[in-house]
C-alpha cells in the first residue's frame, strides 16, 4: 500500500491515460491500423526534436540510441571528440572504444559544462575528426551544455555533431535544426512521460554521408535497415507495440500543451525547486544548472541516507549521486509528468527526512520558497 | 469498432491481466520492490526455459538477443556452423556475416527440417568451429527441428550450441539443461503472452568460457555487463518496467497452468488446426510441423489475397508466406493466448474468405474437423 512518488531523472511518472493505451489488446505490426499510428507518432517525434530529419524508433534502452549512432558513422580508428561532462557523457567513450574509436577528449570535471572553444580547438587540430558527440542535459550532475554554440562550431567543419538528448527532450528548449545537429538520441521515459524500452535517433543528410563510409559491425542498430522500413511505416523488426501505441497519447499530450510551453513550465519548476534547496541551506551543484533536474550539494555524513529514507518512508523517489558524487549530491527531478504539487510533496518529505537524519532544517521553509517562485511566475 | 483476432506468430493476444500490469503506476529500477519482482521474474524464466543457467533480460526485439549470442561468443573470422530452414535460421548467417564471422553452413531448403548427420559431419570437418547456431520452431516455415538430438551431437564437441527460441518457448517442449543446450534466446511476444520489446538469454558455463575470448565489439549487447547487475537483482540499464511488471504476471499465469500442460494444450490446437487445413483441402507445409504454427500451402492466385481478406473483413489475423514462400503459403497461429475458441473463429473466417475468392470450398467442414480434433483429446 506504499504510495509512490518518482521525482527521478528516468523513469518518470506516466499519465494515466498515457499508462492506460499501454494495456489496450495488441495490434499486428504489419497492417495499416499500426503503421497510421506509426506515421503519427514519428511526425510527433519530429515536432518534440524540432526537426525536418527522419526520425527512427528501436527497442531498447536509450544507450541502444547512442551505440546506434556510434556504429553507424565511425570504422575502426577513426577519430572522434567527446566532449563530456558527467556519467552519460562518459558513455561516449565507454561505447567508442569498445568498437575500436580513437576518442580525443574535450571532457571536463563533472559539474562543469562543456568548452564549445576546447571543441573548436580540438577540431582545427585534428582535421581527420568524424564526429563530435557530446550530452544535452547532463543528469548525472544537473548540468546543460550551449549545444546552440558547439553546433555553430562543428558546423563549420566537416564533422557531425551527435547529442545525446535522451533527458532533456521536451523538457528545455532544444533545436535540433536551428542548432546544426546531424544526430540526435533519445530515449522515452524522459520528457516523453512514458514506460522506458523505446530508443530515438534522428539523423541529417551530413550524417547520412558517413553512414555510406562506416565499417563498424552492425545489425540490429543499423540504421540503413530502419530507413529501408520507415518508407512503408514499419521497423526492420518486431517494434515494442505497447510502447509506441501509448506514446502516440503521450505525443498528444505534449502537442496539445505546445512544445515552448512545456519548456517554460519546467523552467519554472527548475526556478522553484533551486529556491527550495537553497532555503534549507543546500548549495546547488553544477556550473550551469538545467531545467529537467536539480542537484544540490548534501553534508556527507547523510548524503548515503537520504534517498534511502525518503524512499522507504515516504514513498519519494528521488536520485543520488553517480560515481565521484555518490553521497554528494541529491538530484531532484522536474521532467515528464512531474507538476508543481509534485514538487511541493517531494521538498516537503525532504524537509521532514533532513530533520530525522540531524540534519538542521527550519521545516516549511523550502516548500514556502517553492512556493513563492511558482507563485511569482 | 473493427474487433480484432490476433492468429499471428507474434505479436500474439495478451491476457487482459497481463495487459493491465502495462498500465499500472511505473516503479524505480534501482529499488527493491522492482528488484523482488525481477528476481521472481527470473526464476519463472528459468522455469519456462527448463535451466538452472542464469537467464538475462534486454530491452529488445528477439534479434537483439540473437546479437547479443553472436557478439559475446565470437571474434572475427573465427568459425561457426548455422543450421538454417528458414527466414530467422537464414537471420543468423546475417548476423555473423555482418561481424565478419565465417559460416559454415549446413541449411537446407525452406520446408524442411535440419540434418543433426549434416550438422556432425560439419563437426568432424572442421574442428575449429566455436558454435552451431539453429533455431527451435522456424515460424516463417511452421517446422521444428530435432533440438534435442542437435544437443547430443554438439556437446560431444568443444562448440557450443545456441538455439532460437524466439517462438517456441512455453508453445513446445523445450529443455535447455536435459537438452544440452549451452544459449538460449527468446522474446516476450510469442509464448510469453506479453507485448514486444523485451528479449532473454540464457548462458551455459560452457559458452561462459567462449565470451573470455570473444573479440566481436559489443557495449549495449556485452553479456558481462548483464550478469554483473544481475548479482544485485539489476540491469545494467534502464530496463522496460512496464513489460517486467506484467512478464511477472503471465509467468505467473504459465507457472498455474503447467508448462507441461502448456505444452499439451498446444499440441491439441497443432492437431486440430492440421485437421482443419486439410479438411479445406490444404496441403500441409513442412516437413516436421511444429506445435505453435500451422502452414499450409494455398493456390497461387488467391495466395496474396487471403491475409489481407481476412483481416480487412473479419479482423482476423494471420501471417503468409515469407520470402520465397510470399503467396504460396498461410500460417496459422496457435501459440500464447490463443485457445481453443480463437482456432474456431479463425477457420469459420478462413472458411468465408477462400469462398469469397473464389475457392471451392464446403462451409464449415473445417471448422467441423477442427471440433472433432479438439473433442478427440
Amino acid at each position: 500500500m506504499q504510495k509512490h512518488y518518482l521525482l527521478t531523472p528516468g523513469p518518470t511518472p506516466i499519465p494515466p491515460e498515457v499508462a492506460l493505451k499501454e494495456a489496450l489488446p495488441i495490434l499486428h505490426h504489419r497492417t495499416n491500423e499500426f503503421g497510421t499510428i506509426y506515421k503519427d507518432v514519428v511526425e510527433g517525434l519530429k515536432y518534440v526534436f524540432q526537426t525536418k530529419n527522419e526520425v527512427y524508433l528501436l527497442a531498447a534502452s536509450g544507450t541502444g540510441s547512442m551505440e546506434m549512432a556510434i556504429a553507424n558513422l565511425l570504422s575502426p580508428d577513426d577519430e572522434i571528440i567527446v566532449a563530456s561532462c558527467g556519467n552519460f557523457g562518459d558513455r561516449w567513450i565507454k561505447i567508442a572504444q569498445s568498437y575500436g574509436v580513437n576518442v580525443i577528449s574535450t571532457s571536463v570535471e563533472w559539474g562543469k559544462v562543456v568548452n564549445p572553444a576546447e571543441i573548436e580547438k580540438a577540431l582545427k587540430e585534428n582535421p581527420n575528426v568524424k564526429a563530435v558527440y557530446t550530452t544535452f542535459t547532463e543528469t548525472s550532475t544537473g548540468v546543460v551544455n550551449d549545444i546552440k554554440k558547439i553546433g555553430e562550431v562543428v558546423a563549420k567543419t566537416n564533422a557531425v555533431l551527435v547529442v545525446d538528448a535522451i533527458s532533456g527532450l521536451a523538457g528545455q528548449e532544444f533545436r535540433t535544426d536551428d542548432w546544426k545537429i546531424d544526430v540526435v538520441v533519445s530515449g522515452s521515459q524522459k520528457g516523453f512521460m512514458l514506460a522506458p524500452g523505446l530508443a530515438f535517433i534522428s539523423f541529417s543528410e551530413k550524417a547520412w554521408k558517413l553512414t555510406e563510409a562506416s565499417k563498424l559491425p552492425k545489425f540490429y542498430f543499423d540504421i540503413k535497415k530502419y530507413k529501408k522500413s520507415y518508407a512503408t511505416n514499419e521497423t526492420p523488426f518486431t517494434p515494442p507495440v505497447t510502447l509506441i501505441v501509448a506514446l502516440q497519447e503521450s505525443i498528444r499530450l505534449i502537442k496539445e500543451r505546445g512544445i515552448e510551453n512545456m519548456w517554460n513550465d519546467y523552467k519554472l519548476l527548475a526556478k522553484a525547486a533551486r529556491s527550495a534547496m537553497k532555503a534549507l541551506g543546500l548549495e546547488l551543484f553544477g556550473e550551469v544548472p538545467c531545467e529537467v533536474v536539480t542537484s544540490a550539494c548534501v553534508p556527507t555524513e547523510i548524503g548515503g541516507k537520504i534517498v534511502k529514507t525518503l524512499r522507504e518512508k515516504y514513498g519519494v523517489s528521488i536520485a543520488g549521486g553517480q560515481g565521484n558524487l555518490k553521497g554528494k549530491i541529491i538530484r531532484f527531478a522536474h521532467m515528464g509528468y512531474i507538476g508543481k504539487a509534485d514538487l511541493l510533496v517531494g521538498f516537503a518529505c525532504l524537509e521532514m527526512t533532513l530533520a530525522e537524519l540531524g540534519f538542521n532544517v527550519e521545516k516549511g521553509k523550502a516548500v514556502a520558497a517553492a512556493e513563492a517562485a511558482l507563485l511569482d511566475s
